[in-house]
């Protein structure tokens, strides 16, 4: 039986993942792709942690180098992370001849256009499906299911870390801070979770899914990118008053001659799939023309659901070695001269129904005075909860708006912050339902 | 630009769709593919209705035969339907060398293992994305994207008539008869419902599902298949007090050296995904023992959702025309080798737990001999509920068992039924609840 050799570069916990199920499963892969995924060579700096796989004598080696310039290494599989070796890594990889599968968003996110650039030239094939919600075959479907489908919007929870967090405040009531401890306890949070917990993460994401579906260059630069550190229980809890459930969600429209790729807290009604999908799963819905809505759901991480992404990668692309055939699939879904620049939309020009909740003293006059500074800048209410409860004194105004244009909700509640009546900086949360008149 | 040349046998509701899709996303399509697939003839009796599609002069024939023999065509696209014809004109496209594509879930489940034996001898591809799922890719994903997963257990709601009526009949407590009337005025119901709603259809599409997963010879005469016509709203409300929602879900399991493949009615747990599945949407949740629970949700059928996946077939084959390349995935996920029979579980082999509902007359006693019949066949209760609320003179008992063997039950049922103090014949459903104790 033929043999693809498979080099993988960082045996960390994803690439232990990849090690375990090239071996492991070995013989099942075999019986479905007619050959065998033959891990040949692993690199990484640290040669003698047990990682509870057991491989043959000569296989792991210090050099990552060595490994993409071995002259019968078929795949190399990019496991390091981070931007700098790694991408110097996949280069090199290229330039020599070799395919590559990767999981490595954030280099994607902002090195894509030049890596898949230098794959086309090269005629090799870069493959991530791992790189975008674990072991859902996301790339996959908006590269090949969907390929007969305009594709309008995307929607997705594509981070564990906030989605648990974000389910702890709705279930316990926690605060953020305890429940980014109790996550970090449980192994779901770095120790510094910024890169989760302020939207990063799920914005290289979503630069990738929307570079797929629409066909434009990869533009992480333009995503507006909001986290999820501001929110608290009180809100959670109004929304649930209002039939919402608070998540990060990534989104993603093509609309006219431009795309809105935002990240940010919203607000979904408990009938949307996306608010039933707790703890540190992730989903995410796409919308064509032909298809309609579809969803996918599973993990998003973890060393297994991730390689098992890398693992339907490799068999592709031995696939193809198998057949002699490269650049089959064309790595952004588009042929590269159809591939253009298309604007992201400025969160300002950006036109969404908002949940606002002003701390206000309790006084006969304040509504009225809110709600007109909210008229006078064109943003209609749709409904208005005021509660008699009092937190430092002032008690929270809850309104939801009417479709209404970001830029004037801003100097709204510029204005409306500014009032002696009215207490702490207002809460803003956008509001994501096909439901709501406009 | 290359072209790849269709031939559309059959253009009925969704031959419609597809010739909508390759004419009207044309530019679209080539532009990710890199290559014009080109709607070269459309074979159908009926030469005059107006389907809303402008074909070309002479491209709307009436001769499927001579479309399947005319010698320019790349690739055959069957929506005809049923296993006579339809069977005979991809016989003869693949004895001619053609690819094919075809949504008939029937004819793939019936007559399956020769067609893809003889597609194998003749080194043609027969793809069949459309078959189960309407646009969900859940054929590519087990065929592709869980490559690297043994895969144990799918779950899925695959029939949108069905479950319209049961959600119907769940939302404002309609009988079936009037459920399935609303359906056919829909037109979510044929005027024969028979093939839906008595389960052949969702039976059809776990039998294929089956083999794609398991590696198994396809065996649809196997499957236990049990419909949803004697679903009453009393046990819907049941259900519903018990913390469950009714589905037919297509079951499938493979344990040690079987498959469990069966089809009926279930109980499952409001927090199964599955249970806000609603109206004709289909969902599938597939697990594999690297990637977890992955769950696709969406369209199962209707015009554009089905064409939005045969467009996706014809692309890969379009893919694989452009290299020269045939047999690259093979059409049952498995190399035809590796595909052998497994056997399926009868029924009365399989054990879970159940729902029992009886009609019992008000007397003191008759809960301790129901008990205690079932006790002698090894069924132990986990719940039972004596609701006061009189039917024809009885009162409706309801339980719930631990885990138990079917044949036992059935025994046990029958011995109850029998009892002067039980009226009617008794109500089984069974149960998919992973958080129930055994």
């Amino acid at each position: 039986m033929r043999e693809i050799n498979v080099g993988l570069l960082g045996c960390g916990t994803v690439g232990t993942g990849v090690a375990r199920l090239l071996l492991g499963q070995r013989e099942l892969i075999s019986s479905r792709l007619g050959a065998v995924l033959n891990l040949k060579r692993v690199a990484d700096l640290d040669l003698t942690r047990d990682r509870g796989v057991r491989f043959a004598e000569g296989v792991l080696v210090a050099d990552a180098r060595q490994v993409v310039d071995e002259p019968g290494i078929d795949i190399i599989v990019e496991m390091i992370g981070g931007e700098g070796i790694a991408r110097e890594l996949i280069l090199r990889a290229i330039a020599n001849g070799r395919h590559v599968v990767t999981a490595n968003k954030a280099l994607i996110a902002r090195h894509g256009n030049e890596l898949f650039r230098a794959a086309a030239a090269r005629q090799v094939d870069l493959y991530f499906e791992a790189s975008v919600g674990g072991c859902m075959p996301i790339i996959k479907t908006l590269r090949e299911s969907l390929v007969g489908n305009r594709i309008s919007t995307m929607t997705g929870i594509l981070n564990g870390t906030c989605n648990y967090i974000l389910s702890r405040i709705t279930d316990d009531g926690s605060t953020f801070a305890d429940a980014l401890a109790a996550a970090q306890r449980e192994g779901y949070a770095e120790a510094d979770p910024t890169l989760d917990v302020e939207g990063f993460d799920t914005a290289h994401k979503i630069a990738i899914l929307s570079a797929l579906a629409f066909g434009m260059t990869i533009n992480l630069q333009d995503v507006y990118i909001e986290g999820i550190s501001h929110i608290t229980p009180m809100d959670i809890e109004f929304a649930n008053q209002f039939g919402y459930r608070i998540k990060l969600l990534a989104i993603s429209k093509h609309r006219g001659a431009s795309v809105e790729a935002r990240v940010h807290p919203t607000m979904i009604p408990f009938a949307n799939m996306l608010s039933n999908v707790n703890g540190t799963l992730n989903a995410i819905t796409v919308s064509g023309d032909a298809a309609g809505d579809l969803l996918l759901y599973g993990r998003g991480a973890g060393m297994l659901p991730t390689a098992s992404a890398v693992v339907s990668d490799l068999v592709d692309l031995a696939r193809n070695l198998l057949t002699g055939v490269s650049g089959r699939v064309p790595g952004l879904a588009f042929q590269m001269a159809h591939i253009r620049p298309i604007p992201i939309t400025p969160i300002d020009d950006i036109s969404t129904h908002y949940y606002f909740r002003f701390s206000a003293l309790d006084q006969p006059g304040v509504l009225s005075t809110i709600s007109g500074i909210l008229g006078q800048h064109g943003i209609s209410i749709q409904s208005v909860q005021q509660k008699g409860r009092k937190t430092n004194g002032t008690v929270p105004v809850v309104m939801l708006t009417h479709r209404a244009r970001e830029a004037a909700v801003k100097q709204a509640l510029g204005e409306i912050s500014a009032l002696e009546v009215v207490g702490a900086k207002p809460v803003l949360i956008r509001i994501e339902d096909d439901s709501l008149v406009d």
